[in-house]
């Protein structure tokens, strides 16, 4: 596959995704609007965040820090997490199992 | 975590890798020297590659292509393959479950 060719859905407002799913791997490469919001929620999935571009505004386990460039933050199963693009950003998150609702 | 502050290993002859573990996933990022080889192997953990930057001849599945930026090749659970640096790579690959041999 490439990256280039896969369609772009707008899956939360703001958060503009291309999805990869393997058995039990979920791999998403967003865009993200400046001012986007995440909205507090959990999922059973385990999740590895990624920073590429721009600054998000992230908090989870009790702590809100900014993220840039090169973060990487894992967040365990059914850990509650919400965020807030300060920029623009490009994001990757991988997820195990599949996100079936993505 | 900063990537810049993860200290890389060379895990393999020519392949640098900063490796991140959650409970079931392991996100490896890959700095290969050009030539660098990775000879046919397997492994139960399913795995997803993305190539960032150069040329890799990769082969599984009874197909060899050359894989550039953006690509993304799904790799199920035990199925052989190997590859080859055809210029130094920047890749990463993400497994599940956690690859504890890395």
């Amino acid at each position: 596959m490439e990256l280039d060719k896969i369609k772009e859905r707008e899956i939360m407002p703001g958060f503009h995704g291309k999805i990869i799913n393997g058995d039990n791997i979920t791999w998403a490469f967003w865009r993200i609007d400046e001012g986007s919001e995440l909205p507090e929620h959990k999922h059973i999935h385990e999740q590895i965040m990624h920073v590429i571009d721009g600054k998000i505004k992230f908090t989870f386990d009790g702590k809100t820090l900014v993220h840039g460039p090169g973060s990487i933050v894992v967040i365990p199963s059914n850990m509650p997490h919400s965020g807030v693009a300060l920029t623009q950003c490009k994001i990757m998150d991988v997820f195990t199992p599949v996100r079936e609702d993505l």
